[in-house]
């Protein structure tokens, strides 16, 4: 999944070509869709999809969109909902990173997003890193099963823009991995999306659970760099990933025979 | 005021077009339109003056041209400020970041550039941090209103591009609001051109001077983030800038009631 | 020498004809030219050969198609050699950063390549830095004088993407000059392309060797300003290097009369 606030339609285009093979789903970030011209936007979700990469609200934006109207019962977020699906977004991204929801409400919005013809991905995490710190491992996996129970089709774990001090991510970016396997063992790495928007981050992950993970929030420019370390294709990990060497969740650290130095 | 070395011309009228709404002015930086074709640059100008953006050569350029000729009295400087114009720049950024110019000479540069036509943006500070730490607060101000009263339509605080070390930016680029306090207090929010490449000082800016605050050296792509910043779109200002609760200089840092987490 | 792994195909034409002045050869890095489909890699390098523009693929890539192969005497590998000239390439970048190849058959390697129409650029450096530590300034001129020998058209001293820790680089990116100039003394300048990915990197080298040296892994955007630093556009280099002062390796650093803050 890749975080995408920075092209025009031809840039998009261009992009979508290049990446179509490795790329999943871009996400419009920081409701940036809301700064330029709707035409551009709708150009923008038609060009991806024609691609068959699918295109994701920003979780902010529908934040925005429950508070600007009242709550989400009120009538303009049915509204926001059909305008969001008429310009062409096959996902939405249900989060509460910057507002409070209860997890009743939690299930009711999902579900009220899936009607409205969407798959809904939820994020669970705080944008506040003093909020987000005092959510337990075992409150994210609650979260994250009730939001997969309430019809999510995958459950992101954030990590923002940043990839630091939020989530599974320590300050200076390094991957909590006791953390992640207790998450990873709970909800089923088919079932999540690990935002790793820092290469050492998802070079660390593609090593530990193979490269059928999911990672988020990747640059668009990145995605090649990612692919080619998936791919084994990088010098960091020509030797493991070549290795064919993977068991479920973690990857043999043996280098088969010639491949060393 | 966006910092701009990077495009090429479809990419400049891929990124205008998206831009259009939130930029109002580009920068052609470091003399990079010296390194390309005339007639890719002279393009490149006119797609951004199509769209409604104007541009503006960067300063050093100016201080280029002025050295080159051997002052700025000499004729091969009349000459670049024929050429700049005849190139479509709207507007020219006059500085001494590299270069010394007595005050006296100063005046005189800034009204032979408004009469080659130009709408002029005086930029104060030095490209090397030492000598830029040599200006007071006091010193910038006397510099930027003398600017000002010698035609100028802006006054730029530098900052650079890597944003620290220079102006008001700290060595790791923290805004010191005491000085930028009192330097708005003086010469106006609305004739200052805040340079602030960087994500965390353009949202501290925007916390604290409201939308309306000029910022400049802002990268092309990471205008997208700074216009959802400053239209709280994103996580860390939807609560406060949609509060809608500004003063002149000062944010209210009370959130409604409902925004609360 | 740019290393590229982001464009498509139009994006490549429209930096390829702003930046054709200053950039030499492009470098499709990492092997993500595999992760995208045959005609967009073939439609990019044939726009970068249009423009005069050299293409070369990544060393890393070379590596992977010798160990597939099974050796570099097996058939597969010439077999990769002649898929990766059909594509356009005009160079190729011979390396053993994540392998081992003995001495004697680097040659031979080396002149495979060249028989198979490849201009070749060899690389010394290992991936991995505690390995990297291992080989000493003069382990490393004598594989590049062996590697010039062979047939090298010119040779690379590695500093990864990161330009940290590795070859004449420190762990935080400064540039190790006793050892660069001892190396520079052995193979030539003109022999040298030196991977120097940041920009302070870059500006240091070209104060001290001048306009002339060749600088690698530049990310494509950064070739302006690494430009405007040669020139001299830029505020750091202005004074310096306008100052036509140069002697073969070091620059003088006295600024000429009326340059002067």
């Amino acid at each position: 999944m890749v975080i995408e606030k920075e092209f025009g339609p031809a840039g998009a285009a261009d992009w979508a070509k290049t990446a179509r093979r490795i790329a999943g789903i871009v996400k419009c970030a920081f409701g940036t869709g809301a700064l330029y011209d709707r035409d551009v936007l709708e150009e923008k979700i038609k060009i991806y999809n024609t691609y068959g990469i699918r295109t994701m609200t920003g979780g902010t934006l529908t934040e925005s969109a429950i508070i600007t109207a009242g709550g989400y019962k009120e009538k303009p977020f049915a509204e926001y909902l059909r305008y969001a699906k008429s310009l062409g977004f096959t996902h939405l991204e249900f989060s509460d990173g910057s507002i409070y929801i209860p997890e009743e409400k939690r299930g009711d919005i999902i579900k009220m997003c899936i009607d409205a013809g969407f798959t809904v991905i939820s994020e669970v995490g705080k944008k506040d890193p003093a909020k987000d710190a005092k959510l337990t491992v075992e409150k994210r996996i609650q979260l994250m099963q009730h939001a997969l129970q309430s019809g999510s089709s995958l459950v992101i774990l954030a990590a923002r823009e940043s990839g630091k001090g939020i989530g599974v991510m320590t300050a200076d970016g390094k991957v909590m991995f006791d953390e992640l396997d207790e998450i990873i063992g709970a909800v089923g790495l088919e079932n999540l999306m690990i935002e790793a928007p820092n290469k050492g981050q998802q070079q660390d992950i593609f090593m530990r659970y193979g490269p059928g993970v999911n990672i988020g929030n990747v640059q668009p420019h990145d995605i090649f760099s990612a692919g080619a370390l998936r791919a084994g294709l990088r010098g960091d990990t020509i030797k493991k990933l070549r290795a064919d060497a993977w068991n479920k969740y973690h990857l043999s650290q043996e280098a088969p025979e010639g491949y060393e130095v």
